[in-house]
């Protein structure tokens, strides 16, 4: 099976636990059965892998996310990396040149396209092979999966399909209605459109070619920045006659806000927290180092960060995104490919960030033109190179770097950094990076 | 005016801005004309010096709030520093004897006993010096504050005086009765017992010499250890017959809970914190760094510090105490008479901690046997002396101290510094002081 999961969205209606780099699917919150924690993109892959252990995953994505994406899913998996936002059908179109040109990819092999962030059980990734398999050895050139509603939401687009049988043709698409109009849709056979589909390779290829001037992935990758922002949808799927829908029955959650997240939640508290007896329908996540004490409390979830700290009423949470707008701040932590990084300290002319690098990684080889930096190591052992000269550190090992100076760290071992950087203008932009060799 | 505040009490209702070695008289949460936030000690302290400019302020404590004291008041403050903790009595004429022996007050001067965290108004330290007053003109050896009731509290002990006089013998003590006892006391005249009185100094003096054995001041202060826990209730009020009573009316309250002491807030939000407009009678304090967002919240208080967050309905906040005793923790922050620090990292190994020290003080010389120091200065400038070898320092100088080596640091202005303390066992108790002449 070739797997394009769409991994896009600033994520801030999950706020503090999402910010401006790190999504909703990276956040660790599902219990694994070993008892570890792990994000929404994570257990997608695992369960990807279990229906399909050859199956090609490519991740679509903006690269501010290639960094958490290698972190928690390792190097093995694909990334078709959008250098711009630009809608779905130039992501589409450019991950499916990537499977082509990048990954050997035949022209006539299914690909099936579907969101990172569906909270899922197995079944669903059994259906998304059966709609591939359908895709490769049918007659349509676009086979999608309707997912049999619930209840009649206005959260979601509607496929009419011609017939109750499992693959019908699609009749028409609906818009996201209005409860009253969703039960009417519901009653003629309605089903959910959770942007799930299925397409020969040389199908979309084919339609890219026919709206982009483009000669491979390369070519297309280089030029699409200047792509018009256009949905696959209305480039494509509203236009398509030879268009099936494949029922699917299982459980499928979108876990778009913190009331339905928590619904998908196997404990109350994920972290250090105390819920007295007198809490009822009460979630916490707590990523901070510091116990929450909760008393009295109903129908409420509260999540800590180092971004901040969220206490709401489970229904107002979905009001959530215009407030967190508001929030201006800092970004305070973030996965990267070689670790992660915490900001602990902001003070006028000074910052301190917890560093931790994963063992056999290391930083980009970068200097800053404004700030000094000292690293203090706490733990682990491995080597710093600055001004070209290699030196091993350990625990309570210090560095000094001046503004200007070239510097990198290399971890032998686990390797925990409390790096302070100290000067008048301190910035994410104020970073020169250079090869080790130069 | 000769005034005595008690001031004890470990504070954990009031987690997690209270905490082992900051009492709830600590928590800077009033809001002052200047738009500033004052501690309830700070407050109670500038109330008595409007009304009293020459009263002699005795603050009589433990040691452990010494360094808070001068930090919030200054040096000019008096303190009776109780080496152990051994309930009211010994606490009481320890005071006593160090106004007699210290401050050179005389034995037929009045001294006013009073709590540090009453939440009054002006009028309340006006009755106070009318209380020592009585105390130093009239016959009684005791004259207490008797507080009008404003509802029948099973919180409070009662005082039933002989008569509805402004002044009146006292007919009999009342231990805290439930609240069919408490209305009929209240029928009865019966007035709150805030643990406020007044005697003249000879008076306490004799008791104490009756009941302990001791010479002057030091002598007590050398032997408290081995004296009995016993209250000054039980060992003096309750036996005196020449006791009287001044009616309190004023404004009068006792802010031990988060309930009580949210009431007396002028604002909803001290601190970083977003309340949405569905939100009805919620109060946060926030003192960390980051913002708190409230959604649909009802009833509750919100507070945040370095130690943990609350997050409870108000009327369960007063059951907070066994559920913080249970959080077993490093102390997170400590204001000191210095300046204070804060803990911003814990690792296996390592600690780091953001020490601020105000300008012209410094900390003791001392050293640690079993862990490393690493300073990064992050602003300000002032001196670090390292086994004897003084040298300047200012923002990004580092500044490495191996165990068993002798430092100190001296702030010429405001300095803040990032210390990183590496070792397999880090404790508070591994510390030799020194002093810099050896």
């Amino acid at each position: 099976m070739n797997i394009v999961l769409l991994s896009g969205g600033s994520g801030k209606r999950l706020w503090p636990l999402s910010n401006d780099i790190r999504s909703k699917q990276f956040i660790k919150i599902f219990k694994t059965p070993q008892g570890e924690y792990e994000s929404m993109v994570q257990r997608v892959y695992g369960q990807i892998r279990r229906v399909d252990s050859e199956a090609k995953v490519t991740i679509a994505t903006s690269k501010t996310q290639v960094s958490s994406i290698h972190n928690q899913l390792g190097e093995d998996v694909g990334i078709s990396v959008e250098p711009y936002r630009r809608d779905t059908f130039p992501a589409i179109a450019l991950a499916t040149a990537y499977l082509h040109d990048m990954q050997g990819v035949a022209e006539d092999e299914a690909v099936v396209v579907c969101p990172v962030d569906p909270y899922v059980e197995q079944d669903y990734f059994e259906a998304l092979k059966a709609l591939g398999e359908r895709a490769a050895e049918g007659d349509a050139n676009l086979v999608l999966m309707g997912i049999e509603p619930t209840y009649p939401s206005e959260k979601y687009g509607y496929i009419i399909p011609q017939s109750k049988d499992d693959i019908s043709n699609v009749e028409t698409f609906k818009e996201k209605p209005d409860v009253k109009t969703a039960e009417d849709y519901i009653a003629r056979g309605a089903l959910w459109n959770g942007g799930v589909f299925a397409y020969k390779l040389s199908y979309v290829l084919d339609k890219a070619h026919e709206l982009i001037d483009f000669t491979d992935y390369h070519d297309l990758f280089d030029k699409y920045e200047t792509l018009n922002k256009i949905s696959f949808d209305y480039a494509v799927v509203e236009k398509e006659s030879k268009i099936e829908v494949m029922r699917f029955g299982g459980q499928w959650k979108d876990l778009g806000t913190w009331n339905t997240l928590t619904e998908a939640m196997e404990e109350a508290c994920v972290g250090e927290a105390i819920l007295n007896e007198t809490c009822r329908n009460v979630h916490v996540i707590n990523e901070l180092d510091v116990p929450i004490l909760c008393m009295g409390l109903k129908d409420l979830v509260v999540s800590a960060s180092a971004e901040g700290i969220l206490v709401s009423d489970k229904e107002q949470s979905s009001y959530i995104k215009p407030y967190v707008d508001k929030i201006d701040q800092t970004v305070m932590f973030a996965e990267k490919s070689w670790g992660s990084f915490r900001v602990i300290d902001i003070e006028d002319g000074s910052m301190t960030i917890k560093v931790t690098l994963n063992a056999g990684h290391m930083m980009n080889y970068h200097s800053h033109k404004l700030r000094d930096e000292v690293w203090t190591i706490i733990s682990g052992t491995g080597r710093t190179i600055v001004d070209g000269m290699e030196q091993p550190v350990a625990a309570g090992d210090v560095v000094t770097m001046q503004a200007g100076c070239r510097h990198t760290i290399i971890a032998d071992t686990e390797l925990k950094v409390m790096e302070v950087q100290i000067g008048e203008e301190i910035s994410v932009h104020d970073k020169q990076k250079f090869n080790l060799e130069d």
